[in-house]
């Protein structure tokens, strides 16, 4: 097993367990709820944004210990938008990360708690992480938020997303939909880490100078996947974009040039942790993980 | 004009104020999000959490000022859980403070989204509201978390209210459900004025007694008013818990007997209070203002 299998292994197992015991018990009334939120949770997802923690938490020295209630509340934040999403008012999606998407399996109203519990349950654990001072939690869930929300963040992408439904844009158009929808919850997973680890101020530079290129490459590898790969590969369901004319980076530059500019980018990532004097090795093998994943 | 009619006044024109300094313009992109927000927040509401948070604020000695960011974020949490409510897999309402609800004028998607964002935005507020030390914030940030989420909070109670419909309840269900719908954020308005206002640990224990009775208050008079008044005055759809075979007070107990109940809890309110050695006359006036509330 190479170093960043062995990796991501490690932080699948810790922010699982972070999740299982922040998470009430399906057992716990509204029992409903409960299993549409564990549902949802354990279905099998990459937990990138978890990696991004801990990878750029562990670059600056922080114990892994301390980085698991943050990595499960990100993780928290990106379910509850991808239950919102799948929603059949949204991109109605029945398929997710292999299996039926939450609405599909516990009915849309159910659906809709979860996701809107997810994210109280987000910050939440954030508040009350006390592994971390005071200022940290404060700074960590304005950043969050700010990722999360509007006019910044992954909301304000999701309705820019909508609102080019059906018509070609342009391509800062395309950055500003990709920035917030994808990138921002990205981004602000590798400031945490980097926070948490108590990065100088020119190493948190360099570390949003990186979090931005990757948060743009996951979401190009993300249209390059909608358009490259089976259903069955990706674990929801593909050429949705193309079937909702979507703005995709494909759509706009064809396949061949969305590669270049995802290697490109790779580049401008490699080249942002370059000035980081500290091992970085796992931020970049992760920035490898993103340009060459197949789901 | 009476003291509680001018101190109503002077809430709303306070927490209008911060709401629309706090929320990004409707001119700022994505615009339709930000009119459904827009919408949503300054459509006529009552705004009797932040009077509870001003009322309790003001009888520990805070300044007004610096209760006015909470008392917005706590109004946020409200409006994004009636956005929620409203949608047509939840209560299927098309009118909500005398208007049109967000999913009817705005499109489904887009009321989804202005409530997910309402509610990252309140917790954003929280978190940068620099005029309260950081304890105090990340306090405030967990006990709202808490009161909004699940198990003990406003989603849960609506998950169990919707696992209710349409059979007859026992009474201590009855009350776990409200106590969690409408109970759960009521109580936290009071609890967060005594925080900001340095309430003294018995002081807190009698709010805490005191926000649990009018939270439960506003409950039943909620229930009764869907039962007594019209659709006019009540500025939304009524009879609408009938229509569900909804659980509530009146369905339980029947009208008269609900009436006497929700007296006896105003004076369980008003003794919570007589043993705080404040001016508690606001928190007394709201406690009318509640029980004779007529929408």
């Amino acid at each position: 097993m190479t170093a960043i299998e062995e990796f991501m292994q490690e932080v699948n197992r810790d922010v699982d367990a972070a999740l299982d015991a922040l998470v009430p018990a399906a057992e716990t009334e509204p029992k409903l709820l409960h299993e549409a939120i564990r549902w949802s949770l354990f279905g099998n997802g990459k937990r990138i944004r978890p990696a991004i923690v801990f990878a750029a938490g562990e670059t600056f020295g922080a114990d892994p210990k301390g980085l698991s209630r943050a990595a499960a509340a990100i993780e928290m934040i990106h379910t509850f938008s991808l239950i919102h999403d799948d929603l059949p008012a949204m991109d109605d999606d029945d398929l997710r990360r292999g299996r039926q998407t939450c609405h599909v399996k516990f009915g849309e109203a159910t659906a809709i708690l979860a996701g809107d519990a997810l994210q109280t349950l987000a910050f939440k654990v954030l508040a009350e992480d006390e592994g971390l001072t005071l200022g940290v939690r404060v700074r960590l869930i304005a950043d969050i938020a700010s990722a999360s929300g509007t006019p910044t963040g992954m909301v304000a992408g999701q309705q820019l997303d909508l609102d080019a439904e059906g018509r070609v844009v342009a391509i800062d158009e395309l950055d500003a939909i990709h920035s917030r929808k994808t990138g921002a919850l990205i981004a602000v997973s590798a400031k945490t880490g980097a926070i948490i680890g108590g990065a100088s101020a020119d190493e948190m530079a360099a570390i949003q100078q990186y979090a931005s290129r990757i948060g743009l490459l996951f979401q190009i590898t993300d249209d390059l996947l909608d358009v490259t790969q089976a259903t069955e590969t990706l674990g929801k369901t593909a050429g949705k974009d193309i079937a909702a004319k979507k703005a995709t980076y494909p759509r706009h530059f064809g396949v061949d040039n969305t590669r270049k500019m995802a290697n490109a980018i790779r580049d401008e990532a490699y080249s942002a942790l370059s000035v980081i004097d500290r091992d970085t090795s796992m931020l970049s093998s992760l920035t490898d993980l993103i340009v060459n994943r197949t789901n």
